[in-house]
């Protein structure tokens, strides 16, 4: 992966998917926080929503990272975790395309 | 500190007088963090509701402490924080009750 090339409408294609699943990412986040939030009756409820918020967060630095060397993975892992649809990335190569759809069919 | 003797009723007031301190303590935490994660519009938010908890974690960790040896100190500082009032240690020995209102004095 570290040699494709990417072309300038490429990279702008890439950030505006990247940054709409980070959007839906920490969307997600902030849905499942304030419930947890909004339902914590017991001290033990508090803390598990702190643990919950440091788990979303390690994850979420896990997971987006816009190096190009990693980015087709990290598509294929948002398209999985539907935070991305394939159609975001029209106008990427064929090459590009077929690779992240490779990894998924491979469950990665 | 260490050579202070409790007598059965002043341990079991003790015990009284520190389960509702830590009560306090964590349904002040509990609505904190209720008001601050409704209040969150923005990732921004959240995580700082998570730095929160965590403070207030490792907080009732530091000043929660049950040995004998540290109580007294323990309460000044709960009486100090508008946890405890000096009222509910009612029924310790005259000079435990003086250590505590010493150690308020002196701002500890």
């Amino acid at each position: 992966m570290r040699d494709i090339k990417w072309t300038d409408t490429e990279r702008h294609i890439a950030r505006r998917a990247y940054d709409a699943a980070l959007e839906s990412a920490l969307a997600r986040i902030m849905s499942t926080f304030k419930a947890k939030a909004a339902a914590a009756s017991q001290p033990s409820d508090m803390w598990a929503v702190e643990d919950y918020l440091g788990r979303s967060r390690r994850q979420v630095d896990e997971t987006f990272d816009y190096r190009y060397s990693q980015l087709l993975l990290v598509f294929a892992r948002l398209i999985q975790e539907r935070h991305l649809e394939e159609a975001q990335l029209a106008g990427l190569s064929e090459e590009k395309l077929a690779t992240i759809r490779s990894m998924l069919s491979r469950g990665r």
